[in-house]
């Protein structure tokens, strides 16, 4: 008798993966260089120098034991000293390797996190548009996801509403800075009144109201925009890390949890992290990479192409007549669609091989999103495309 | 309000981490070459010549993004294939890529398998001695495990408590051969009455009872011992493998669950294994050593050492008057202490700087582990060590 709850999952397809699919079987067809496939947020830049040379140094010059032996459960001590070193001199802030969790991605971050400060029935809140697999992360540990509605003037936060959902039950809340899938950075205004509702709250109630703190787009921040380490705003933080954009690469799950030194119980936080670990028999991410990924702290892959790409598509959606905020980083857009329904207006742009994602997805209907982690050369290739799909199915845009 | 659950694992130190600890502690009073260090599992001889070349040819010569790039959630496909192939080639079995699944080594394949087969409040049952960690990979994921006792003639199964055991209420069985820590292979003839009274009981139940089957040491046989795949035996069987032994690459965290093409639902499990890691946010194992490992499926490193070991102690335990089932594989050898409390036992034998553990962290007392990955020399060395400590404690051994 296999276990219903997981089976049961296997029907919710995720749309993500159904549109990648089908721009895949359409590349078949048309050649993929002719499909303007923005579904996936997949880096399309290859890992630094940095990272390569590491892993071919340790593969040719350290000992075989050394390099593929078990790694200590909470992560390499050196390693970890290396992150805290790079994390205390860019933030300001003074963490030892006593605080930090090593992780297969945020993804493990996020899910070890939500374990190690929430029980069975407490609540989550997280803000939409968010990113879909924060659902299993959350609710497969046994705490319930609950999702305050998007500010969708601005992607900032609807402090209303949150203000409201902010009940005695909720235990963590959990945001993404840079967004997944607006693009957009908060604010330092929107962190500081974020951080004191928390408190006040949390006095209120009378327990700590953990922040999670998602930052898998951290380094990718565009011009202008100002950097703030959300860890700074509020002491009780957990910082959820990646370096699968950072450093492209997505496939060797390595991140970590940063938990902020000043946090309630913060070593307890990490070490619990490693009995959570043992559960699930994950234990640690590769040796190797966490040895690679170590002379890389202070690097990221060339993510400058983000930045351009972005301000290709932000131009010409503008023109377009599309309702859209800035991205302050990532390699996401979140625009809104022509028409009520953004997953009819998703499934028009199909016609055009415009491969978009519906904003349901994030919990933010009417939106969809675009991942320009693509080459620059398609996305100017897919600007005619776009124009075609407005003015053959919305007249000439908003505007016309 | 932190999860009390973990918190409360923080108390219970694992033994053999403790004992490693003190080993290496001693290591640096008097030089770790003079510490007869038997306490952990870890392979003492090096990665095969083919997994390195795999590893700096991925990244010297293929795309950064193919090589770091994300994983499917189940795995790599042609990874898959090259395992499922050498599988069928080596023991006769059919699988398809669709029936494997990779995971972080076999402790993440038994904390999927385990998760797919049970719910909360189901048992497991393992057979005494075994690996301690199989009490957090179920016991964390709502189901029980119930250990059958050791039947310390053989180190075979206890058949007559296992019949007995064998409730309604039992999912799934877990073995391990060959064995942590007895280095016992199974025979043929367990394993064919093993599977006869499952397949009967779970006639008579009406439900199937799944067989998980560890074997991180499948590789690790020594001379005139048969080589039974397991689930040849067997059809609802869930083997869960490790190359951590086999290519001495316990840090890459890097194994794969199969399952039986015969088995009750076998693709659905293999499906059901994503969701249950997509909750953990685990994903996959890293991509670059899915790729490596590939390369690497019918080799392993060179694992003579461990047999020659073996029958250095073997030999001279006997001589010293213990009694001691010959092991059949692995790294590990599980003699009778020569008083009754073991713990007393491998205390005594520190003041020799001898480390061994004691039987009752796997379940059973009485009986202490030596961890044989060393050098032989270290092994040679260690004789005359273990001489006074059997002569000055306990006259000249059983014997004497």
């Amino acid at each position: 008798m296999i276990a219903m709850q997981y089976k049961d999952m296997l029907n919710g397809k995720s749309v993500i993966r159904e549109l990648s699919e089908y721009a895949t079987a359409r590349g078949k067809e048309i050649g993929y260089e002719n499909v303007f496939d923005y579904s996936l947020g997949n880096p399309s830049v290859p890992a630094p120098e940095t990272f390569k040379k590491a892993m071919i140094k340790l593969l040719t010059e350290a000992d075989s034991l050394e390099v593929h032996g078990y790694s200590p459960s909470l992560g390499i001590i050196p390693v970890k000293e290396k992150i805290a070193a790079s994390l205390n001199r860019r933030f300001g802030m003074d963490y030892s390797q006593k605080h930090i969790f090593m992780t297969s991605g945020a993804a493990g971050a996020i899910a070890h996190a939500v374990r190690t400060v929430t029980v069975e029935g407490d609540e989550v809140l997280t803000f939409a548009p968010f990113f879909p697999e924060y659902n299993p992360y959350i609710n497969l540990s046994g705490a319930r996801l609950k999702v305050v509605p998007a500010d969708t003037e601005s992607f900032q936060v609807n402090f209303d509403r949150f203000r409201e959902m902010l009940t005695d039950k909720v235990m963590a809340v959990l945001i993404n800075t840079p967004n997944n899938p607006s693009g957009v950075v908060y604010k330092r205004e929107t962190l500081e009144k974020l951080a004191d509702i928390m408190r006040q709250k949390g006095q209120e109630y009378g327990h700590e109201i953990y922040l999670i703190s998602d930052e898998p787009y951290r380094e990718i921040l565009f011009e202008g925009v100002e950097e703030v380490y959300v860890s700074k705003m509020y002491e009780n933080t957990i910082s959820c890390y990646s370096y699968s954009k950072s450093l492209s690469v997505p496939g060797e799950r390595i991140g970590y949890i940063a938990v902020n030194p000043a946090c309630k119980d913060a070593e307890t936080i990490v070490n619990m992290c490693g009995q959570i670990s043992r559960g699930i028999g994950h234990n640690c991410p590769s040796s190797i990479i966490q040895l690679a990924a170590a002379e890389a702290v202070d690097e990221t892959s060339d993510l400058s192409v983000y930045e351009k790409n972005m301000n290709i598509l932000y131009e010409e959606l503008v023109k377009l007549g599309f309702t859209c905020v800035k991205p302050g980083g990532t390699f996401y857009i979140f625009p809104k669609a022509l028409e009520e329904d953004a997953k009819v207006f998703c499934e028009k742009a199909k016609k055009y091989d415009l491969i978009l994602v519906p904003g349901d997805t994030f919990g933010c209907p009417g939106y969809f999103r675009m991942a320009y982690c693509i080459d620059t050369e398609k996305v100017e290739r897919s600007i005619p495309a776009l124009r075609r799909f407005v003015e053959a199915e919305y007249g000439s845009g908003k505007e016309g």
